[in-house]
C-alpha cells in the first residue's frame, strides 16, 4: 500500500483518507467544465491549479471516519469546503491587490479585478452546488452561515485597517470569523454527514475551531519571525497594510510608552516606519506571548479530540494540530 | 378591504400576495440586524433600502398560491430571491462603476469598491440562509445554480464588451444567465414550495425564463428608445460601455454595409461615435423587431400560464406580462 506513496508530510498526515482525497481532487478538476463557455473553464482551471495542502478537505474526510458511513457525501462536502477556501482566495486577492499567490499571478493579476469578482462568485455557488448534493439541509444551512462569516471578518479586516486602537477582543472575532470559521465547518460536518450525535459533533466544531484560531495567529506571528524567503513575502507585510494582528496589539498594550507602532500606523504602513516597529517587536518578548497563544488554541483542539475516540483519523487530526504549531510558512 | 390601499400599480398586480409581501418587506428589515457589527448593519440598511417593485418576490409568492401550502416557506423564499437580486445588483454596480441606483449611491460610491465586493458576498450568503430555511434541498440546488448562471452570465457580459461580432445565440444565452435565471427560479421556486407536481413547476419556470427574457429585451430596447429623462441614464449606454444587445446585433445583421455601429465599437464607446449608431438603430425597423421579439417571449409566458388553473394568481401574473411589455423604465 505504501509503495509508491509521495513522502510528502501531507500525505503521511492524510494517509488514513488518501483515497478519498483523490476523489476530492477529482471532482475539483470536473469542476473546470463548463460547456459552451471555453474562457470561464480555463480561469477555473487556474484558480483550481492553486496546487494547496488541500487542509481542509483532508479535516472534513478524517472527521467523517468516526462512524462508518458512505464516503460520497464527505467527499462532496470536502470539495465544497477547498472550493469555498478557493473563491475566498480570489476575492481576497482582489481585494488585498496581491498580485501573486503560491507563485503563479492571481486572477486580478491576469484578467483584471472585475473578473475576479465573478469568477469568486461563480466558484461560491459551485461551492454551494457539492454542499447541495449532500443532501443535509443541516449541513447547507451552516455552509451559507460560513460564506457570511468568511466575508464578515474579511470587511472587519478592511474596515479596521490603520486603526491602533483595535481590542484584542475584536481580533479574536475578526480571525475567528476570517479564518477559523472554515476550519470549523471543515470539521463539524465531516462528524454531521457521518452521523454522529451532537456531543461528538460538537467536540469536532471546537476541535475545528480553535484549530483554525492556531492556524491564524502561528500566520500572524509567521509576518514578524519568520524568514522572508520561506514565508515567501516580506516581515510585517501585515503591517504595511495597516492590519493589526496579535503580536502588534500585545507589543501596544505592554509598551503603551513606545511610540513606533503607533507611527507606523500614522504614516499608513510607509516601509521605515513599519521596518521600525517591526524591529521593536521582533525584540520584545511578545512574539513568545503570542506563540503561548496559539499553543493554547491548539491545546485546546487537543481537549475536545480527546473526547473522541482513539483512531487512526484521531491521531492524524492530532498530528495536524502539532504541524499547524510548526509550519515555517 | 381595498381602503386605504396605496394607488400604485405594484399593490394593484400583487394584490393576491398583499400580506405575503409585506412579511417579506418586515424580513428584509430584519436582515440588515448585525449584532456587534454596527458598521455592517449601517451598510446593509443601505442596500436593503433601494426600494425596488419586488417584482420578483412577487412572483414567488403568486405562483405559490396554486395550491394550499403554508404561507412561510413562500415568504422565506421570496425574501431570499430579493437578497439575491439585491447580491447581484451591489456587485455588477461595482463592475460597470455605477454611481447611482435609484437615485442613491451606490455602494462602491459611498465605501469603495473593496467593501461592495465584501457586502455583496455576505447578502449573497445571508440570501442562501433563507433558502436553507425552506427546508426543501431541491429548492436550494436550483438557487445555488442561479447564482452560478448570474456570475457566468455578467462573465460573459464583461467578455463581449466592444465585440462587435457577437451572435444572436450568444446574447440569448447571455441574457437568460445574467436575467432570465433569477425570474426562473422566483417561479419555479413558488410551485416547488406549493408542492405542485413537476407538470405544473415546469409550466411556472417557462413562464419566469419567458418572462425575464421579455425582461431583458425590453430593458435593452428602453437604451435605445426610452426618454433619457423617465429611464433615469442616458439614451446608447449599453453601446457606450461595449454592450452589444438585441437592436444592435439586429441592426449588424440587417445592415451589413453600414459602417456606424463598427466604429462605435472600435472607438472603444466614444460618444460621438455611439451617438451616430444610436441615431441609425433608432431610424432603422430593427427596435420595431426587437419589440416583436419581446412581445413573443411574453407571449410564451402567457401560454405557459394557461397551462395552469384559472385564479386570481394567475390573473396576476398575466397581468404582470404585460406590465412588463408596457413599462418606460
Amino acid at each position: 500500500m505504501s509503495k509508491g506513496r509521495p513522502p510528502s508530510e501531507r500525505m503521511t498526515l492524510f494517509d488514513p483518507v488518501r483515497e478519498d482525497l483523490l476523489r476530492v481532487q477529482e471532482t475539483l478538476r470536473r469542476s473546470s467544465v463548463v460547456e459552451q463557455f471555453p474562457m470561464l473553464a480555463n480561469m477555473l482551471d487556474h484558480v483550481l491549479d492553486f496546487g494547496g495542502k488541500h487542509m481542509r478537505p483532508g479535516i472534513t474526510l478524517l472527521c467523517s471516519k468516526f462512524a462508518p458511513c458512505d464516503a460520497g457525501p464527505p467527499v462532496l462536502m470536502a470539495t465544497a469546503v477547498e472550493l469555498l477556501h478557493i473563491a475566498t482566495l480570489v476575492h481576497d486577492d482582489t481585494i488585498d491587490k496581491a498580485n501573486m499567490r503560491r507563485g503563479r499571478p492571481t486572477v486580478s493579476t491576469l484578467w483584471g479585478k472585475d473578473v475576479a469578482v465573478l469568477l469568486g462568485d461563480y466558484v461560491f455557488a459551485k461551492s454551494a452546488t457539492y454542499v447541495c448534493d449532500t443532501g443535509d439541509v443541516r449541513v447547507i444551512r451552516r455552509f451559507a452561515e460560513t460564506i457570511m462569516a468568511l466575508s464578515s471578518g474579511e470587511l472587519q479586516e478592511y474596515l479596521s485597517t490603520f486603526d491602533a486602537s483595535q481590542t484584542l477582543e475584536q481580533y479574536y472575532r475578526r480571525i475567528d470569523d476570517k479564518t477559523a470559521s472554515l476550519f470549523t465547518i471543515a470539521s463539524e460536518s465531516g462528524g454531521m454527514l457521518a452521523g454522529l450525535p451532537e456531543g461528538p459533533v460538537d467536540a469536532l466544531r471546537r476541535y475545528g475551531h480553535n484549530l483554525g484560531m492556531a492556524y491564524q495567529v502561528v500566520d500572524d506571528l509567521l509576518d514578524f519571525e519568520g524568514d522572508e524567503e520561506v514565508v515567501g513575502k516580506p516581515v510585517g507585510s501585515d503591517l504595511r497594510q495597516g492590519v493589526m494582528t496579535l503580536p502588534a496589539i500585545l507589543f501596544r498594550d505592554r509598551y503603551a510608552e513606545d511610540r513606533s507602532l503607533a507611527e507606523a500606523m500614522e504614516a499608513k504602513g510607509e516601509a521605515a516606519a513599519v521596518g521600525g516597529a517591526v524591529a521593536k517587536i521582533r525584540q520584545s518578548p511578545v512574539l513568545a506571548e503570542a506563540r503561548r497563544t496559539a499553543e493554547g488554541f491548539a491545546a485546546k483542539a487537543q481537549a475536545a479530540l480527546r473526547e473522541m475516540p482513539e483512531s487512526e483519523s484521531r491521531r492524524s487530526l492530532g498530528a495536524l494540530t502539532e504541524y499547524v504549531l510548526a509550519r515555517k510558512r
